[in-house]
């Protein structure tokens, strides 16, 4: 005998009259004209059972029941009275008359009430298990479930074919941080948990797989932010013999195709692709919100002589940049709001907010309220205005310096005050759906502890092939094959063509002063695949956990993975990591450092 | 402009006449009659490309092919003329005439033909990227792709939903050993990578998910024997309010849609169930292999007053057996492959291998030759013929010893007879799909080493409702509500209904010796999930790597994982395991024990 006929979900007005067997949690009980109520849960939705007093039996099982007992029912369903429908339940127009009830599992007083809004983060994930049974979490887990299957699905028909890569896997010191796993049965050597299966990846088409794909874990010992984890799921694809443009609308098909199908929602056809070049000119962002209708005006040109220091010297640098951010109607906003905003960039390492409002356009300089005008020449007032096309009763912020400060302040206040309710109220804000790519990377980009050029997206993306010649001579003005995907401001996915050829290799390994020698000894294999008739290949990976948080509009990727960690690190729920034994060290041939070492 | 209109899979006479693009390798190049003949491979098939040398630029270029080039073509789809067509090839009626013909990467000569079916498994893992290519690798991993498809598309039906659960978890030292991973946050404490998520599944059950699943990496850090690797993937499963009898169809269910739609395979429906018992006394194994016609005959009750010291030992004991195994047609085997097969049990702890010749039945005693009949009294004869069914020309091996030794030893010598040449000839194997539920296992079994009780399965395994009471008094009569899904002597899944009330699981935990301090120390989560109502369920885990090997007929698991690791948990291509930065081990907080540490 089964102990449930139906799913809560299914208990509709089409079992009218039907004997049904049901399982499940009690989420209330309520005792009313001598009847009790039970809102029964499950998964799939809320059913009210109701216990009349005739069947003695049932009805004493029925008193005896407290929140969150696992109780199975037998019963039939019928019509609820006139009135008392629920038109938020699937089940609303009907109820169970309960006949038989049996108590599968009891339960303890609850730490707290799974309706509770307000628990800390730190009695979430101690309790896990019951954090797990509160319906936005249940609907975050399914949703994420949909959403790989809908992956799948989409790349199983394009001849995409998942292949595992493996976790333990060699560690390559450069990037983030490896996990490391220490070898028991080679002394002294260790495992690296897997940051990405790139060159996994790389490999495959290498092979001739053709399409490959992965919905994986990747691995990263780096300081946590709140939307990091130390283990994280990446839609990781490659395919052979396609180029970039026609690598971007198989997989914006795809993302289009998640939306439309878990969501309801039909994205942009086709996503806008904007070079990172304009992403920064016009947003000071290579991944910008573009539901913020605010935009940068370039003023870097027109400020090298005027008096003001601020900007005549940052116009001056050779990596320097003078840009305004124009917000239409911030002209209301108070000195305090205006102080605020100033601390805020601060953030970002910018020294201060130049400000101007514009009261009267149409009077030039005399219109202008600000502390800096009277340092601004006629010439740099006239572009402030008519590149920036303030309107009266905008409000103008200004950023100077190096333009990687301004951009990281300027677009940070950007997107600030694009969230704010100062600009949802005036529509500056548009809450929707806003898919971007952004293309044409750097491909290096000059780090300046170490004074050598690295690599933007990573050493395996290939050169624009005009830029080629740039590689020896000039690698800053050398562009990639590389695009990231961007949804409302954030990062999603990224990608590029990647080299498919050995010599190609070499001389990106060059530029980022990677030798033969060490090139060998890190990525031989790679250099060894790429001899023997690599096809053109590319490919993407996409942040599974970071589009869930989206689509669910959870607050932190915490709420989209069923045991996280904690920003320690730690798992509250089993108490990991933990001590461990001396024999499982010693039979891996190491042994803890002292906090205190020995001289 | 695509490189590519078709893959090469789609190229058949549906596309004459039609002007396509092509991309592939060169398998082989034929020069005849001054044309040249490509073979062109990719993941779906082989065209036959024809050079013209009308065409010089072309033809040129199609001169300067080698084996292995990485190439793009044009041309057009013709019929081969009569007489050439290949019926191997979905490609066989046709040929492609070639237009325009472009190397997208050379080969280097490669270090082996990829039709060498001698290669070692050295060359192969160190050359992975090109064993690859090779079409039964290929084969092997798309294939995998199609189990672990279709079993994501039964479980989706089914209402299972994937949950992902953490790599990064605690270290519980029992079973096998943990693979660790030292915390940089959390200096001193480790990381274990997942032997299986079966704690985080039985969590999300209580959780109220219902039905989860996953596909999934697990690690063991064993010694490695030729069908296992440090990581191995598992197909997890568990579901809440189903019994024993419910799980068990459901799962069945899964095989056989996986068998039919990827092998074209109807296994039998249902399977057949048999008790752990029976398994054992008719074939010595709870994972028989039914291919094999060959069943034990159990004589240890009339073996107690023999002559013949070992039987009469073996059976007095109070773990002894005496069994005899028939070999219908076994008379004529030769001494000396008697011999060999008591070289054999030997690998199994047995002793000896006494046997008997039935020359004639019907005449007793002196119908048979052996030379231990002398010691065994006539009702021990007239059992072993009665019993054995034992006609002319037949042989019986017998084993006589503690059962467990006589279990492993008859066996594993009837699988060795069983698959042997002598075996196939006489019909004494089905060369078929034989699956078997083998069910009814005990709870435990005793550790003679530790002198205590230990869990068969696991220790969250519920037992019958009938044995609790046995639990305190007699553990070893103690059966479990476990199941194990046996297919031609392999066990490619095993499972069990799980206690779901805390006072059931401290019983277990009690009958385990685990007292409640190391109890609350090791699984106190799992004590906790269980006071809150947590729901009756159970579920199954199957190994994916085996299941492919048996159904690709490899050799090996590591002909159907991407990237396995040797014997020795070593990565041949990548090199991993490897040496580290000493940075990299003080930040772990580790270091590494020296060969001869200092006193």
């Amino acid at each position: 005998m089964s102990l449930r006929s139906h799913t809560l979900g299914a208990v509709t007005e089409s079992l009218l009259g039907q004997r049904i067997s049901l399982c499940g949690w009690v989420q209330r009980r309520r005792d009313h004209g001598g009847v009790i109520f039970i809102d029964l849960r499950d998964r799939e939705g809320l059913v009210q059972v109701v216990c009349d007093p005739d069947r003695a039996e049932m009805f004493a099982a029925a008193e005896g029941l407290r929140n969150e007992f696992c109780v199975q029912i037998e019963g039939v369903v019928r019509a609820r009275p006139a009135g008392t429908e629920n038109a938020q339940l699937a089940s609303g127009k009907v109820e169970v008359l309960c006949h038989a009830l049996q108590v599968l599992n009891p339960s303890a007083a609850l730490p707290f009430q799974l309706d509770d809004e307000n628990l800390s983060e730190t009695t979430r994930l101690t309790h896990r298990v019951l954090d797990l049974r509160r319906p936005q979490m249940q609907h975050n887990l399914k949703l994420r479930y949909r959403v790989s299957m809908a992956v799948r699905k989409y790349l199983d028909a394009q001849g995409f074919i998942d292949i595992e890569t493996p976790m333990l896997t060699k560690s390559t010191p450069e990037g983030a941080r490896d996990y490391l796993v220490p070898s028991r049965v080679n002394a002294g050597q260790f495992f690296a948990l897997p940051q990405s299966p790139q060159l996994f990846k790389q490999m495959l088409m290498v092979s001739g797989f053709d399409r490959y794909y992965q919905i994986t874990k990747c691995f990263r010992d780096e300081d946590l932010r709140a939307d990091r984890q130390p283990e994280f799921t990446q839609i990781d694809c490659e395919t052979s013999f396609l180029g970039e443009d026609e690598i971007r609308p198989l997989f914006e098909t795809m993302i289009r195709r998640v939306f439309k199908e878990v969501l309801d929602v039909q994205l942009a056809d086709p996503f806008p692709v904007m070079p990172y070049s304009e992403a920064m000119a016009r947003f000071g962002s290579d991944k910008p919100d573009l539901r913020v209708k605010l935009e940068f005006t370039e003023l870097t040109d027109v400020m090298k002589d005027v008096d003001f220091k601020v900007f005549a010297g940052a116009a001056d640098l050779e990596d320097g940049r003078v840009a305004a951010l124009r917000v239409p109607g911030g002209g209301e906003m108070s000195r305090s709001e205006i102080d605020a905003y100033t601390e805020f960039v601060k953030i970002y390492g910018a020294k201060g907010l130049a400000w101007i409002k514009v009261n009267d356009a149409a009077k030039g300089r005399d219109g202008l309220q600000s502390p800096i005008v009277k340092n601004l020449h006629d010439a740099a007032i006239a572009a402030i205005l008519a590149r920036s096309g303030a309107q009266n009763g905008d409000l103008l912020f200004f950023g100077a310096d190096r333009a990687k400060v301004v951009n990281a302040a300027l677009g940070a206040l950007r997107v600030k005050i694009g969230h704010s309710d100062f600009a949802r109220a005036r529509g500056l804000f548009e809450d929707a759906w806003k898919p971007l790519w952004v293309v044409d990377f750097p491909m290096f980009e000059f780090d300046d502890d170490a004074q050598r050029w690295v690599a933007c997206h990573h050493p395996f993306t290939a050169p624009k092939d005009e830029h080629v010649e740039y590689l020896a001579t000039d690698p800053g003005r050398c562009l990639a094959k590389a695009y990231d995907m961007v949804l409302n401001g954030w990062e999603i996915g990224g990608g590029s063509v990647r080299i498919h050829r050995a010599e190609m290799q070499s001389k990106v390994f060059s530029a980022l002063n990677i030798g033969p020698d060490e090139a060998r000894a890190k990525f031989g294999f790679l250099l060894d695949a790429l001899q023997y008739g690599a096809p053109p290949h590319g490919g993407i990976a996409f942040g599974l956990d970071r589009i869930v948080t989206m689509m669910t509009g959870a607050q932190s990727i915490r709420d989209v993975i069923a045991f996280p960690k904690t920003q320690r690190a730690q798992c509250l729920l089993t108490n990991a990591p933990s001590e461990v034994d001396e024999k499982q060290l010693r039979e891996l041939h190491i042994r803890l450092r002292q906090a205190q070492p020995a001289a």
